[in-house]
């Protein structure tokens, strides 16, 4: 079974399974974890902020940063496909009481100085007054595309002169830096926050980091333990995070893979597929008379997995555990799977 | 001065006062006021629902509806301009842990169908899961915009398709209903919950109503008391209430006015006004080189008061305090404050 | 029937109907109404207050206070009788997502200094730090209790001592003022915020006063919004409030009945009933072999009404629509019903 | 360093560190990771429930627990010196919406069942209705009482009586059952939830189980997915979690550890220490003249790490990284410690 459905299923390289078993460890929660400690610093480090915090996952680093930024009662501006909306299970109503005020960033995933001006409300007796602006780099639902520095710094200068914080959600972070040719911490320049997963294309087994200033992340640190994020001998999940940094040059071999899967499917008879921008590729099958669900279905039947993120589309990832030649054969199992359709 | 601001500024009548000063009354959180109860009678039948309960405002019957029907984490679906979501304080998320999720209904108002299909989110793993359709007749930041029965039968049939409820903002319902020469309980035929207002063209000092179901009303009762909403001896704002009832084939003058004065509106060089469906005009002062800040300013220097609404755009309210004459020398007062401006 | 459920039962007096007639008015949403304005200023000046704030009940009264002093997440000391805590279908997490953390205050009904240092918990990496210590006077479940000054000085200043403000909640606070002589505003004099309801044995219709300083009242203003409590041509029921603050002197006749009527019950075998310091009479039955609920019921069938507060306890207020011979007339009934039961 | 501060500080075995880098794994937010579900079963079996679930702390475990059971508004049930309600950061309003009633259950450390009868408070208009009971064994904040399979019943038949659900949180749950001689199943045999550690005494370097029926661990699994908890491969600390089922037998070692322990503080003039049930012990310094703050530093520049747990008492836990040497060599330097101070 060849396994498109996400880049979160890659598994651990046996050096960083090596690593786990090795690791320097202690109460994370009394910050006593050498390994944590570590890979904050390192973590803080790669995207140019003063201190980072470990967490299990993207969506807690999301939360936890829409939380700590905002007072309950305000307005969050993101995208309307934008993942802290979609995919997060109402955790910013729920675990932070702010309402999100939605753009329209169409494909370009990132609003423009302008939406932001015009989604800012100020606050006063009626309204609730903007607290976070929330980027997300790279779109995973807009198809993995890699916001460019210049974007997400004209938005973030718009959130900026209203006094309105910015987070980012790169899930993905690193494959817009390494997409783009940017580094880590001139893409975050103007932000004010970053989370990124160490457990996608970077191959770790769990965790997401955390990044901002110093008051920052001391506060996060309380709304992690809130929210049930801290966690005890924590250096044996963290060790593999460190090894997955080292893999950040890596991911433009996805890159390449997705292209070239995304130029595959192109050639299959009812298929079209844009060129991605980095490791996600959305497939749409009308042309095939295939609903995404039956494409996703046949596909798997025929040995490739991936979900259905549409009536018409699919979405395919690729990630350190499908190689080129996964790709020409996952592109053959799909072309005889429509066919037979 | 002449008031444009809103129909919420109109004067109780000295039937009403004195009616306030006769009220039979009694404890209404004992469900004791007779007043109340007679209100809260008229009310449901008007509407052709099964009971209906008083509450302070528009925003509290809204809210009180919001929170019956949903439970926390799931999504509200309306329009990007409703008052649920724009107006009322960020109320979704405080008050019921609720995340918007927002349609672009444009001038219409109302989501169509397929707006509804595909806004609707089944609820699984990752979403929340749509738990409420929230209408709005008139549409106040549309423009007061009078939408048919029709249209508000086609959200609710797939709304009501998904097992979702659907609930009626009506702060400015009776004036769709008279707009529209609709029975206001055929308008109400296929929503589950609707809030209207006696305060504002019903010229009521006080109070709101909101009506469904008896099963719904009794929850809604508690959830009153919960927000802080249950009155004790209440029949004295009941009493206006039910005279406000009265008012409904009034509300034509209002609209009749409200067409009077955006046709004069128009013939001053640099103001536009559509024609407006009911009560509330807006007029655009771009082309006067005016911003609606500079030409409410100009205007109640002028002694004519009306809110900016936009950064070009101002609203007008027309109400029963408003007569045909005091449009005539509003619109000349506003004429010569546009030209001195 | 003779009414003893509460002191909110109590029917405006003709006086008070015509000033709702009379009342002059305003949007007070716009803060335009003079009447709501007068009775603002004239409470805020009855309780050494800058400003004061008018609600549609001493719940939301409560409830918003809670809010404004609060933030999210904070700990709220009370006694564990306290009205906030118990009668007000927890809205303190509700409403502001805050903990209560519980006293036992005895017959005393306010904490001592060592209580409040006690149960103060300061905020730190597990603990969410104490935002608000909330006094109740009278104490209504503790039997109308009246707690004198120095006992609320002491538990304000322990609380002002680590910085975490202080609420009184007051539904009866003028009673607690007139049994035990003490003026309002000395009361008051080391509370940052107080509610009082004009509605009990003041007599008011509706209503009740949130007084505070200037900056904490502009607040609650915008959290009434949200509550849904900021209502229009107020004055209606704010003209009746304005004559309720005369009536502050007369809630001596009250206590007076109330002495009476627990003298007269320890005179009927089988209930006792301690002095009351207010208006506000606790009685046991379990020597009569009757369960609060039976008494309750078997006094109704009798012609008098009272709530069951307990397995073997009824509650009887008196209040302005009782007078003497009532009470008399009561005791006779109450005795014949134990009686026959 | 001798570290008695909490039995969270254990290192992972060799064992289980061959077992981290052995781990079959999977996406676990797929329900892929073999060794997840391995452990799962496991733990369910253990306790006699239908499924588990793993996450991330024994706090997250409680929340989730916590907010599956309970609706918004309603009141959970606990001793004033639950862990979930005084040591997680007033999660119970913030995540769950939901009123903590606190009961006083002294140093039986669980409510009777006439506490239970007494706490209950069924919904009606003005109050919350009981939603959840909320059980600790052992009780970590009364000094590690192991509380009787009996005394859990008794509660548990109360609560559910009035229908009202019940939770035991089991952060030390194995330590009460050894200490006892109960099977685990037996403990929980009248509860609906439990929580218990693997990372304490049972040595595992991180997670929690939370244990119940299959439709509970349903719809746990999408909260888990809501607070952040839901991890990727997560096989690495599943697997020593695992082998940390092995270690039951062996928290009896730390039982007579921590009876040595308190044997020979208790021989420390100015120190005296309750015999323990499990591996907490409590010793109180004011008869040295010592608070707990003092006593806690003086003893850490002396080489022996707890922390003081209220004014003048300390907490020290025995866990399998201290031996029997170790305690010897910790009474002397305390001794010495105390002798100097």
């Amino acid at each position: 079974m060849i396994d498109f459905r996400s880049d979160t299923v890659t598994r651990p390289s046996d050096a960083m399974r090596d690593a786990a078993r090795d690791a320097a460890v202690g109460d994370d929660v009394y910050e006593d974890d050498p390994t944590a400690n570590e890979l904050e610093a390192r973590a803080a480090d790669l995207v140019g902020m003063e201190d980072a915090l470990y967490v299990p996952s993207g969506t807690m680093g999301n939360q936890i940063a829409i939380r700590t930024h905002t007072d309950r009662g305000q307005e969050l501006l993101c995208d309307e496909q934008a993942h802290v909306y979609k995919w997060e299970l109402g955790g910013i109503p729920q675990l932070s009481q702010v309402q999100p005020r939605i753009l329209d960033c169409g494909d370009r995933g990132v609003p423009t100085a302008e939406q932001v001006r015009d989604g800012y409300v100020a606050e006063d007796l009626h309204r609730p007054g903007t607290g976070l602006l929330c980027l997300e780099n790279t779109h995973n639902s807009r198809g993995g595309v890699a916001v460019p520095k210049a974007a997400i710094d004209e938005a973030a200068a718009a959130a900026h002169d209203r006094d309105v914080p910015v987070h980012l959600d790169g899930a993905r972070f690193l494959n817009a830096c390494v997409a783009l040719d940017t580094e880590p911490s001139e893409m975050t320049a103007e932000v004010d926050s970053v989370m990124f997963c160490l457990s996608k294309g970077l191959g770790a087994p769990v965790g997401s980091m955390l990044a901002g200033d110093a008051e920052f992340i001391q506060r996060a640190r309380r709304i992690r333990k809130l929210f049930g994020g801290a966690m005890r001998q924590v250096g044996l999940i963290a060790a593999p995070g460190l090894l997955a940094l080292e893999n950040v040059d890596r991911l433009a071999d996805d890159h390449a893979n997705a292209a070239r899967l995304a130029a595959g499917l192109n050639e299959i008879p009812g298929l079209s597929a844009p060129a991605p921008d980095t490791n996600i590729v959305m497939v749409n099958s009308e042309a095939a008379g295939l609903t995404g669900e039956e494409l996703s279905a046949a596909c798997k039947e025929a040995g490739v997995k991936f979900h259905a993120f549409g009536e018409y589309t699919c979405r395919l990832c690729t990630h350190l555990d499908v190689d080129e030649d996964d790709v020409d054969e996952a592109l053959d199992l799909i072309a005889a799977a429509v066919a037979d359709a």
